[in-house]
């Protein structure tokens, strides 16, 4: 029996697709309904993964559903996506991915040959990663029930020592960090989707982002205030959450944001914002000023860092928002995903 | 790069529903395709829970999904399932429950109100198994493509002292033990769905059998070979992959296998076997023959084992298969669930 009954605030009386699209209604659904009522001591709203103590010595676990659509595009498939999606937010809060275990729900009429090419996906991307895949589970549902396939992922890791990552420690004057160039995995699932009727050789970038990870964490250890992986939601989102979390303010500089073209010409087409779209290979840090600079060049002397950037700082004002200078002189707010412009991106 | 190609044995066209049924074709699935795709230092297939060292300490992984239809039953429904078996698969490992992770995919136009039955689920049944769900990640797909809602649970448990068990240390002179009556999962489920226009007040069986383990542990614990939750294809199907992989003959007895009326009703009506039906809440354990006596009596005196029976015996013979004698004297072959009867039962 509880003691206190947890306050349930969610009142939209269905779910629909902007739900699961990682923006704001997603964070109403998960802090307004999930939380309080599964999370009996909450530890602040869920973050990449949860650190816990096992057998007296901590880990980090996590775990993600992919439902992709399509299942293969440009540069990956669900199947990698799953194994470093999962090895991604592990990293992020400043773990290792050691095992993976996962999960298939099948659609009957799937082809083998898929099936064969999503499990050796899986299975080349945990090897890149370096983890064991050491269980899973697999079910079927009747054809149409499924869309092909879903995955669902869960990892456990070992902390990296030294780094030991929290939104409360971000202070005025710490340096927001990019890895690279965003918006390229979403864009590419879209243009995958035919929905634009462009061509382009855009890739998503999914990728592990430990060894940048690491590479930051041998660098700037003790002064990385927080990292986050902006997936669904984007830059913009994962942004908003931190200012939100830490109750200041970020500013960005949009000059030194990277954006590829072919990412920022159908965002214009589609009146979408770089910083709401989807990345699987990317990852933000907020690290003290004074070790800004070691830390960029760390990640820019790793395989893979070199487009990072520092996009901007750490302010007292304004509290819990994001603000970007663009490039023609102003200043926007820039918001958390609303909506669900680009549904089924992970 | 692999230095060996893995054996792919796999030679189905497409995924049908017998793939995710867990009788012969799920197994031909998972070792012929996923294992050796998959799980690179494999250490015999797959069993509920895989058993790892992390920070030097041992612990157990397990993951499962569920898309059982409907989502609610009598005597439970897809959330309380999610944790049950979960810890289930931990506690038949000889594993106790730490900690969960779920992930939720969610069709678009779910009701608000049935999301949030099956997350009180869920909180409930984690609060009975005495185990913290740390975290979780929530995905939505179109209307029609999830069949309401999916669920992936992942847990990680710490392992029982004493208890140590592989089907490779069954002998001859075994006892194979089973907590109570069996096939009120599977046959709950069918009524549920109206298909036999039958009434009757046949609830599901779904529950924590940790308790009943750990009362096993204590009377019985280096005793005891091998456990196994006897869920998709019965247990038929869990002592026929004991007997497939310890290379022994399993002898049952009919009459000392307890099915409720309900159920033996139904299966005569259908042509089925309650060998074959699936179980939410009930576990099979093979104990040296010494102490079988002792942890009958252990589980018979813990809270719902009152009905836990000694069903049979390991012999040498037939290798690798399950034997039982009839009511009327006769002796039949126990084969493992072939097709799917049955689907979507978890």
């Amino acid at each position: 029996m509880q003691a206190t009954m947890p306050k349930i605030r969610f009142r939209d009386p269905q779910i629909e697709m902007a739900h699961g699209a990682g923006g704001k209604a997603s964070r109403r659904l998960i802090e307004g309904l999930i939380v309080p009522l599964l999370c009996d001591s909450p530890t602040g709203p869920l973050g990449d993964a949860a650190h816990l103590m096992m057998n007296g010595a901590p880990l980090a676990i996590t775990t993600d559903s992919f439902v992709v659509k399509p299942l293969r595009f440009p540069g990956g498939s669900i199947g990698e996506l799953a194994v470093n999606g999962t090895v991604n937010d592990l990293a992020v809060s400043g773990a290792r991915a050691q095992s993976l275990v996962v999960t298939l729900i099948l659609e009957a009429g799937l082809p083998a040959e898929t099936l064969e090419a999503e499990v050796r996906a899986m299975s080349d991307a945990a090897r890149r990663a370096g983890v064991a895949v050491v269980g899973g589970d697999t079910k079927v549902v009747e054809h149409g029930k499924a869309d092909g396939m879903y995955i669902s992922s869960c990892g456990i890791g070992r902390i990296i020592e030294g780094v030991d990552i929290a939104p409360q420690s971000v202070r005025p004057g710490d340096r927001v960090l990019l890895s690279g160039p965003i918006g390229d995995h979403g864009i590419t699932i879209l243009l995958a989707r035919g929905e634009l009727g462009m061509e382009s050789d855009l890739c998503s970038d999914t990728r592990s982002v430990l060894p940048l990870v690491e590479a930051l964490a041998a660098a700037a250890g003790p002064a990385i205030r927080w990292m986050r992986d902006p997936t669904r939601g984007g830059v913009a989102t994962s942004l908003n959450e931190l200012a939100l979390d830490c109750g200041l303010g970020i500013h960005l500089s949009e000059n030194r944001i990277p954006v590829r073209d072919t990412v920022r010409g159908a965002c214009e087409l589609l009146g979408l914002d770089p910083l709401h779209i989807a990345n699987e290979g990317q990852f933000l840090a907020v690290v003290a000023p004074e070790f800004a600079e070691a830390a960029l060049a760390a990640l820019r002397a790793a395989p893979g860092g070199g487009a990072a950037e520092i996009i901007g700082e750490v302010r007292e004002q304004p509290a819990g928002a994001v603000l970007c200078s663009t490039l023609y002189g102003g200043t926007r707010v820039v918001d958390m995903l609303v909506g669900d412009p680009l549904p089924r991106i992970c």
